[in-house]
Parts: structure tokens; C-alpha cells; sequence
């Protein structure tokens, strides 16, 4: 026995695992091929979705009519998160950069107006605060907004964090804690057993949080791995030069020619442009993508164009066939899975890691859970 | 005495001089704060124009009515170019990666078409081969070209250089010539001295081929410094991804919206795509220029869409306040001068290279260099 727990997954989920694991007595060992070298950090060579994001926390924006028991896993989650955050921030001695000032959606036509009222009301109507502002007051708040925006809402329960300050911050804490980090690729998992290229391991406890990646780890249910799709994703990240105030303050989203776009600004000057959505698997940063990305935020805030280009990425969020995570234990005496957490990873962090350290110490998790498990996507065959 | 020859500068200019020199038997210090460090190669942290340039050499296409001076020393430059190119190869034991399938240039509308024409017209005038072609002709060369393309002018003469591995290769050849490299930045000249921060170096010759950095040297005349200016160019280098073939095979160069593009395909499938001229000196890339870049670059050809974005980067060219470069003596007994060779400076190397190396042995370099001296610049004031 190597371990009490042994976690497959070095992203924020599945560090966030092994902190929370580890902060209960339990003794734990990451396994993650990045090992939480920084120089794996750089997302031109780390396989990590958590580093090509934005970290919005916005669970309402998030997500679309329908998905409502995703709808309340992500209140769930953002309600869990600030304080999840400064337990974090404490234990790490460092800042995460969350931001709190929410999110101003805008409009350009009546069409995009019709839209951000219907999701007004229905922010309302599950008691978020939500505020229609006309155009006036958008651009007194956000005077680079282009002139021709029409109206918004601002949503000021919405937060945002710097994803990369955010698993670092995870790592410190995890280290401090006494998880020990293996420089691995988990290949395959029997029970409570793990394999690797170059071992094997056992502990009480195997959890899986391998992000995309988990659909390619033997042993795993096969309907399990069959639900978990990569969905590829390009971001920008710009920089304020030296002269330049800080050309906003809220995050904006805006739908700009039938393109979803967000800008989340951080205190240090950075402003993340995302994303593209792609049913792809390669992790290619394209042309065509970053003029698209620019064109949208120049469109919406036509200051973005003196703003320093600093980085283009794309990274592999961990779709799943009906978009929600996937939490719980894979068959009798398998293995935990925490795994496809699509666009959610950063936000549902903190809620995860309850979760699974729950299950490890006997307990149930949070009801918001139980729609999540791996057994839904077992077929009925009876 | 340290040496017969301390060269400034370790861009295309000052190394191709420098191998040149040690090829006659001199004994050469080549002084450069990168030191033909390959990690100084980084055009990020490297302040070097020879990094950030598509290698196009086009003597005509790079000059306007009115520079006959300037044209006449590229037309020299051009001819020259294949046999030291080959020298090159051959001393280097590499490839430096030359096309010879020429410049299409295209039109999108009857003003191109018109100005392309009279481009036609004076390459015809001086010699130059240049074909007229038809929408339907420049397309069957180009597939790629965007429907809307409305003739075009094939120039046959055009050349194409690899120009980091050019300067890789006169890096090699230099050092296998016996150049020596100092790690260090010039700080200032008199007679036959160089300063550095940390060193006082003497030779029977000083030759200041610092580009743009040159106007920070103490000790050249006044009247040199302040004829040159840094010009930022803002360049993007693309790649095909796997599964596609190459786009294009000649240089394209089109003007879109108002805009001078040039797309140049490299055999290993890179795609340099240029480029912005900005009168600043910072080296900054912005949001901007990777947005206008791409849009005409898709304009021209839309298929750039697909390629992967590999690089976006900002050079300072060393422009002159008449466009021309500077060559010879700086006053009596001074060092030479060899810099501002503004966007020409690949294709003047090795013109460059023999004229340095000519004054170095007491001879005259070829006469198309005698309207471009020092002393041009300095007023008349009797």
C-alpha cells in the first residue's frame, strides 16, 4: 500500500482533490505526466486544460436552458467558492486574483437585447441579482465599450480568477499539505490499483481526474470513457502596455456576429479573449481562429487593438455526452472518477473537492452531485 | 592591438562582413550583446531585424519611384546574391533555403490593376523580367488565391531566403573562418578603439554594423546618428498543420484595404506573413497588427485560416532619414559604418560584405555604393 489515496490528474481538479484529501489526515500521492513542474506549465507543451482558460465563474452564463440540474451544481459551486478560495489563498500564502466586480453581457441589436432580457428574467427568477442597463449606463461603466453597443446586463454575482495563479496556488498548498507528486502518465486502473508506463501502484483509494485525457485510461467503465469528448478551445491573452490605463474592469461577454466572446481583465494588466468551441482533438493554435478572436473583441471594444498580444493557446476541455461532470465511483470497487468538467473546471474546483473527499471519508456529497454520477451513461439493457 | 578587424554588430550585416574579412586572412572580433548565442535567437528577448524578416529579396517591389540610387544598389545586391549564397552553403555545410520561383504580385480591383501595370512597365524598362497574367492564369499558378483575385504580375527574377538560417549559416561560416565572438554591447568608437561596458578593444580597423542600435554609439558623428531611425515592423509566421498541403509557392504580394502584404512560403513549410512599418521603437506586438495582418492575409488568400499560428513578432529596422544605408569611412581616421540598411538589409549583405571587406584592403568597393556615405549627411554649412 502506497497510499491512502492516489489521484490520477495534476489540473486544477485533481489537485484540488488531493489538497482537500490530504488536509483530512489522508496521505496522498499526485500522479500527473506535468508532475507540477513549472516548466510544464507553459500550455505550448502541458496537456492542461486548466491553463488555457479564462476562470470566469459566472454559472448562470455558463450554462443553457435545459441543463438544470447543471444549472444548480454550478450555484452550488460558486457559492462554495470564495471561501473554499481564501482557505486556499491562506494555506498557500498566496493571491489567486479573484475579481468581484461580475459580468456585463452587452448587446448590438435588438436581437441580442430580446435575448439578455429573457436571461434577465430567468437570473431573476432563481433570485440572482441581475441589472438591465441601457447603453448609457454600460459605457459610464465601461467607457471603451464600442459605440454602438446597444444596452447590457450586469450580473454582479458573477466572480473571476486568474486560472494560472489559481493552480499554482493549488500546488502550494497541496506540497504544504504533504501530497507527493509523481511525474507519471497513469496508463491503467484496477481498483484500487494504478499503472503507469513505469509503475504500479495501490492505495485505499484510486480517483481519476484526468480531464480529456481519462477516456484513454485502460481499466475504466467503456460507457464512461465513451462519454468524455475533447472540445477544443483558442484564447488570447493580451497585455496592457506600459502607457496604457486598464481598458475595463468588468468581464464582458458580448455575441458578436453569432460568435460567443468574453474578455475577463485581471489586476495585473492581463485581459484573456476567448474562446473558440471545436469538436476537434488537436491542440493547433490556428490563424484563423486568432484573427476571429480579435475581430470579435475589437468589434466590442475597439481599444483591444493597442493592447500587447502576449499569447495565442488552445487547450482540451473534458467534454462529456450530456455536458455535465462526472462524479462518483465507477462500479463496485472501482475506481473515484472527477472527470468532464467541460467549461465548469475552474468554478466547480472547489465543489469537487468536496465531493470526492466526502465519498473518501464514508460521507455523502453535496445532493447537487447525485445527477453526476458515472452510472448514468450505463445503458439500459434489461 | 587586439585584432585587424573589430566588427559591432552580429545582425546579417556585421557577420557577413565578418566572415568575409577573416576570409582574406584577417584576424576579426565580431562584439554582440547576443553572441550568436542560439537562445539569443528568440526574437523576444533578441533586438535583432534579422530575426524578424520574411527574406524577401525583390529589388524592385521593396523600392519606390524616385530611389533610382537605391534601386541601382539593390539590382547590384541581386546579382550578387546567388554565388555568395552558394559560398555560404558551401562554407557552412548547410542551407539557407533560397526560392527562385519569383513574386506574384495581385490585383483586387482597377486601381491595382492599373498600378501594376506601370510596375510592369518600368521593370520591363530596366531589364527585369515581369509577365502580365490574367485572373485565370494567376490562379492556375496560385489555386489559393481568393476568388476575387483580378490579374496579377509575375516577376521571375525575385528571390527568397530562409533568413534565420541564413543568418545561422553566417554564423557558422564565420566561426569557421576563425572569427572570434565577445558577448558584449558597443558602447563607443573613437578612431580605432571599441568600448564595451566592460572592455577597451583596439584593432587596425573598427567597423560599426549595429543597425538601428548604431545612433546609440558615442563617438560617430552627430550628423550619422540622427539619420537613423527605428522602424517596427510587426511580422507573423505561420505553419501548415499535417494534413495539408502547401498553399502557395511563389511570394505573394497584394495591397489590401490600403495595405502592403507580402505572404512568403518557405519549402519547410512555414509561411511568413509582413508586415506593419511603424515610426516607434518599442518592440512590443500588438493586438492590432496580428488582427490586421491576418485579416488581409485571409483577404488574399483565405485558405490561411487553416494554418497554425506559430509566431507573432516586432523587429526595429534600421531606416535612414533618405531610406538608403550608409557605407565608408566616418571622417578621417574614424571607423567604418555599415548600418540603416532599413528592409533591405538580407538582400544587401552580401553586397555589403564585399564593400566592407574591399575598404578593409585598401580598395574601392563597387561604384553603385558611392551615393551612400557618411558623409551625405552632413550639412553644408560654408
Amino acid at each position: 500500500m502506497d497510499a491512502d489515496v492516489i489521484v490520477a490528474g495534476g489540473g486544477v481538479i485533481g489537485t484540488a482533490i488531493a489538497w482537500r484529501a490530504a488536509r483530512t489526515g489522508l496521505k496522498v500521492i499526485l500522479v500527473d505526466p506535468g508532475g507540477g513542474d513549472p516548466v510544464n506549465d507553459d500550455p505550448r507543451t502541458s496537456d492542461r486544460a486548466s491553463l488555457v482558460a479564462a476562470g470566469m465563474l459566472g454559472p448562470v452564463s455558463e450554462s443553457v436552458f435545459g441543463e438544470q440540474d447543471l444549472l444548480n451544481l454550478n450555484l452550488h459551486a460558486i457559492d462554495r467558492f470564495p471561501s473554499f478560495n481564501a482557505e486556499l489563498e491562506q494555506a498557500a500564502n498566496t493571491t489567486t486574483g479573484l475579481r468581484t466586480e461580475g459580468t456585463l453581457a452587452v448587446a448590438y441589436d435588438n436581437g441580442d437585447l430580446a435575448a439578455l432580457d429573457r436571461l434577465t428574467d430567468f437570473r431573476h427568477s432563481i433570485g440572482l441579482k441581475a441589472e438591465r442597463l441601457d447603453a448609457r449606463e454600460c459605457r459610464r461603466r465601461e467607457p471603451f465599450l464600442a459605440p454602438s453597443t446597444r444596452g447590457g446586463v450586469l450580473a454582479t454575482g458573477d466572480l473571476s480568477v486568474d486560472n494560472r495563479r489559481y493552480l499554482a496556488a493549488l500546488r502550494q498548498a497541496a506540497a504544504r499539505a504533504g501530497v507527493a507528486t509523481i511525474k507519471d502518465k497513469a496508463t491503467e486502473v484496477t481498483g484500487t490499483t494504478l499503472r503507469t508506463a513505469t509503475k504500479k501502484l495501490t492505495a485505499r483509494h484510486v480517483v481519476v481526474a484526468a480531464g480529456h485525457a481519462t477516456r484513454a485510461i485502460d481499466g475504466l467503465p467503456d460507457e464512461v470513457r465513451k462519454a468524455i469528448r475533447p472540445v477544443k478551445g483558442q484564447i488570447l491573452r493580451l497585455r496592457h502596455p506600459g502607457n496604457l490605463p486598464h481598458i475595463l474592469t468588468h468581464t464582458v461577454r458580448a455575441i458578436v456576429q453569432g460568435h460567443d466572446l468574453y474578455l475577463v481583465p485581471r489586476m495585473d494588466g492581463e485581459l484573456v479573449v476567448g474562446a473558440t468551441q471545436e469538436e476537434r482533438d488537436d491542440r493547433d493554435v490556428t490563424a484563423g481562429a486568432v484573427h476571429d478572436l480579435l475581430r470579435d473583441a475589437t468589434t466590442a471594444v475597439p481599444a483591444v487593438s493597442e493592447l500587447v498580444f502576449a499569447e495565442a493557446s488552445a487547450g482540451l476541455r473534458p467534454g462529456t455526452s450530456d455536458n455535465g461532470p462526472i462524479l462518483g465511483l465507477a462500479g463496485d470497487g472501482g475506481p473515484l472518477i472527477a472527470a468532464g468538467h467541460y467549461r465548469n473546471g475552474i468554478l466547480l474546483s472547489a465543489g469537487t473537492a468536496d465531493a470526492v473527499t466526502a465519498l473518501l471519508c464514508g460521507q455523502d456529497p453535496h445532493p447537487a452531485w447525485l445527477p453526476f454520477t458515472p452510472g448514468r451513461f450505463r445503458k439500459i439493457t434489461a
